[in-house]
């Protein structure tokens, strides 16, 4: 099954240029949910996929779904759907999502190029607020289209600022109607780069996911008492940012020491952390901290959240601050489907690729999407593992490579 | 001398509603220089000086200079100057800086209306940007006004988003002419909120300060790697945000072991915390701390500041992060006039007022016109020491008497 690389590299760069950050260590892009930026990624993937006549539709979360329906195919028959998400976390990276969307697109021109007759339509996705930096914990779209979060629910939750996600849709025209149903598709595929150093370490072009990491965001909260840095003696203060340094280290010893004690896949950050009233001349008065545990293994994962929850409410105690302990999202580990796997292998051995099987440390819409259908993934390798960074990076032709893989796993799966 | 409570309260209060944010725990107020609350902070002050007789200058860098010269007085003689700030930290109190403020206003009409015949002019001083939020490093306008930073250097300074503070204050209409010249004056006196425990604690009503401690500001600055928080390996990070928080807490321990081997009169702060990218998905790549050391010592710290500066080092060695760390504003102690103090004396035993002399632990405007001219301080008691916070509190009582006592000092300095 061939592709055109310079093709999806157009695509791919071309979408580079919306929310574009320059900087001194590389080309990074900022697309979050409802901004110009995002409506112009969107826009410009809907005119793709209608130059490559597929047929468009917009749900009410701004799930885009674009219907290949060749004549071969029974337009009634459930399709394979294949497809990631084109936002980003603020100052990630050019490959973390287009690459999934652009690479299925490409997969699909390359089936109607190769004259490939698939028997089931073929429906490139994407997914809305995927990163949840604004809205929602995280895979919000795949989350509604699985029905693992009513569409009402959605739509009501809000940023940063109090826009809500239903006015951030309708500002830039993608707050769409009805809600796209993954149970209804046959298969779903995902392709999305490593964002670790597995692929690149093993010199192996493609990684054929066999289990998503369970993933859990909580968020820590540190109230003390906001105070002049200059008149409170050290012993009458109440630092919430000293209490919630004591917690970030406390997290990171956790994680280190569950990721010793298995396979090294047990992973705790505390990735956000905002402070109140953020001056230096002022005793910080509040923390709020975002905290991140993921494991393969579940029991590992409540282990972690268990001990972070003591040690704060610890730290609480000794320091008089008062502190909680919310769970926002929480994720199970999610196995990939075994024919979905087949047809990865089916579609390297075609290719004439050789095909790494690895868990997927990052959690990705494929995860819900394997609550209700067959799901699978494979990975393109990162150079030096780097993601959520502007030197994220993927060559050109491992794009390429892991995008035929694809197409003849679409193939496949299509074919009856 | 007496002085009218309830014109003064009604002065505080209003100023109070320029800026104000409500919450749970009392009233504060966020008055950022060259926002429209400060506008109109100085609009009414500028009001109610012209009320009171005053003639009202505003110099280039928008310090404003309210001047009483009554006929007994000698125009030409230098005048005794008297006042504070209006500005505040983001979610401050409403006493700390415009009791001085009014205050000052209050005494001089307390002086009028009891027929007083001042030798000298006498001068309401309100600085710029004394807390140092958004331009510079604190103690802007007085830095001006002291011969201690260039008018067109400070002019230059941009806040957070690149604003000048020229521009900021063009936009409200304080960019005036020439600068006001504080070694002009034959002596300053500042009343202010404690902003610690200490009148309260001794139940006495006023505070004569006799130093005011040194202050050093510094940027502490950690450079690691934004990573994906789910794909990272432990043993692979360079995480921003942990390193940051073993600086937070060595940080607190040199100010503690300090405090403790002197007369508890040291500090050390980390007040604020920026991280980037900042969002819970992702390992921390860089953070940039605000740090606060102050000692009536300067030995002290100096000590502190070294003992942060190689914990940072060590930090950085250990969890192979870059970190830099930057002395943004630094101030010896500043010990008081004698003359001054025995003014206050006077104006406490006039007033039939119990006096207690003390240190100051928070830096002020004072501190600043003290190396040009005769300066002097007296303290109102805050309710349970807090200040920078919307709790902060000040018994109305208190603030009147503190006003009477600052009244009799003023009669007494401008009486030869």
């Amino acid at each position: 099954m061939d592709v055109s690389q310079q093709r999806l590299r157009t695509d791919i760069e071309t979408n580079a240029t919306f929310g574009s950050t320059e900087s001194e260590t590389g080309h990074g892009r900022t697309v979050l949910v409802g901004t110009e930026a995002n409506r112009a990624a969107r826009d410009r993937f809907v005119d793709r996929s209608k130059e490559a006549d597929l047929s468009v539709e917009v749900d009410a979360v701004g799930n885009i779904a674009a219907t290949w329906t060749p004549p071969s195919a029974d337009p009634d028959a459930a399709p394979v759907a294949v497809g990631s998400h084109l936002d980003s976390v603020p100052e990630g990276g050019i490959f973390d999502g287009p690459l999934g969307v652009y690479g299925a697109l490409e997969a699909v021109r390359g089936l109607q190029e190769e004259g490939v007759e698939p028997a089931r339509p073929i429906t490139v996705v994407c997914f809305t607020e995927e990163e949840g930096t604004c809205f929602g914990g995280g895979m919000l779209g795949s989350a509604v289209a699985t029905g693992q979060r009513g569409v009402d629910d959605a739509l009501a939750l809000t940023d940063g600022e109090g826009t809500t996600l239903e006015d951030a849709l309708t500002g830039i025209g993608y707050r769409g109607e009805g809600r796209l149903d993954a149970s209804a598709w046959d298969a779903f595929l995902e392709l999305h780069v490593e964002q670790d150093t597995r692929l690149e370490r093993a010199d192996v072009p493609v990684g054929i996911v066999t289990t998503i990491t369970g993933i859990s965001q909580s968020t820590a909260r540190v109230v003390g008492e906001a105070n002049h840095a200059g008149a409170t003696p050290m012993d009458e203060r109440r630092d919430a940012l000293a209490a919630a340094s004591e917690f970030v280290l406390e997290l990171e010893r956790a994680g280190r020491d569950h990721a010793l004690a298995g396979e090294n896949t047990a992973v705790a950050t505390v990735g956000g952390c905002d402070v109140r009233p953020n001056a230096t001349n002022v005793v910080p008065g509040e923390v709020e901290l975002g905290v991140d545990v993921r494991d393969v293994d579940y029991e590992t994962m409540t282990a972690i959240l268990e001990r972070a929850e003591q040690s704060l409410g610890r730290i609480g105690d000794e320091r008089s601050v008062e502190t909680s302990f919310a769970l926002e999202l929480e994720l199970e580990p999610a196995p990939m489907s075994d024919r979905c796997q087949r047809a990865f292998e089916a579609g390297a051995s075609e290719a004439d690729v050789e095909a790494l099987s690895m868990h997927s440390g990052a959690a990705h819409d494929a995860m819900r999407v394997a609550r209700v259908t067959d799901a699978g993934m494979i990975f393109a390798p990162s150079r030096d593992g780097i993601s959520h960074n502007p030197r994220e990076w993927t060559d050109w032709e491992d794009c390429a490579t892991a995008t035929r893989v694809l197409a003849g796993a679409l193939a496949e799966l299509s074919s009856e």
